[in-house]
């Protein structure tokens, strides 16, 4: 049989079109960014932050700074998913319930530590770090929220540093992609129609 | 009752340790990559492709380049997950059977193209763009292949200069992650801890 998730993955579509009635309690907002943590970051850096823009002042800002787009204020919140820029020395802290519990030890702790103040002294491979471990974050929160019965649409067309500004993030911060979650309203579009496996893979 | 879709988030857990006897066919890899590409993408642009390393000296050579990291070749599979630089003349191709479908108008299609033409002039974000449409996809991948009851590991520590040149990447191709993908063997670590979902959340 097949299994769940495999559905859900295949019949997720992208929505334009929210219920704008409908809103999300902290609860459920809570537990969403609880699921979108699971997702696996290098070193367990966890280099993410999640804005839930639920208030509707606040969602008219982020509207007006994604462009206009509808679904940003309809959706019942839209999550502002943002990268953190690695920095070596917050993993002491983000790995010490692991070495703490006995499973890793402090050597291998420090181990990784050091490669990471190695892997990220260039500055693009910090910033790309940011933007994969928010883009696994994000993906996770979709997938979650879907598995809810929730609609989600990721939005990539904002202005990044007018969404930095407006939603006070720290200079490390780095506003990856918004996920409007909510309530589908009629007229969303079905999966869009995706390139041939063979296109896009080679088996070595 | 949890949707299955939330178990399998909340148990996965990175593999550090795969069955070396397990291999897995092109079936599955076609069906893997065909599940990864669902994954939503920037104006469905599905700027990725995937090399699914399987031959023993192809994944030698890859694990040489991924600092020796033994899961590398351990696993049934590595993919070298690469995003591709978003051009917008592509989005003719990609979005035609949606046009010729009826679903989306052509001047909405030239719409689209137009505002990736101007999202991406500047090359940081075109860069970005790829690195988070090969995450989405990976991200994707590794919840496909845990629902089909496979162990999976993201791999962000490798050489990418080097990736790119022996696995014969064009220009505009980006390896952002691999992904080994296989059946457990003893001794993985669980679950690494999380942040407290107050430390990474704010609710305006």
């Amino acid at each position: 049989m097949k299994h769940p998730t495999i559905s859900l993955i295949e019949r997720r579509v992208s929505a334009n079109h929210f219920d704008a009635s409908f809103t999300l309690t902290n609860a459920e907002i809570e537990r969403l960014v609880d699921l979108a943590t699971r997702a696996p970051t290098a070193y367990n850096f966890q280099n993410w932050r999640f804005v839930a823009v639920r208030g509707t002042q606040y969602k008219e800002r982020l509207r007006a700074l994604a462009y206009g787009q509808t679904k940003v204020a309809d959706a019942g919140v839209t999550f502002i998913v943002c990268g953190v820029l690695p920095h070596h020395e917050v993993l002491r802290e983000r790995l010490r319930p692991f070495v703490e519990a006995g499973f890793m030890s402090a050597a291998t702790a420090a181990g990784w530590r050091e490669a990471a103040r190695q892997a990220y002294a260039d500055e693009q491979k910090a910033r790309d770090e940011a933007v994969r471990s928010a883009a696994l974050g994000a993906a996770t929160l979709i997938y979650a929220a879907e598995a809810m019965d929730l609609a989600t649409s990721p939005i990539g067309g904002f202005d990044t540093a007018g969404v930095a500004s407006a939603f006070g993030l720290a200079s490390n911060e780095l506003p990856v992609l918004l996920v409007a979650v909510g309530r589908p309203a009629c007229g969303n579009w079905p999966q869009k129609p995706r390139r041939p496996v063979s296109e896009v893979l080679e088996i070595a």
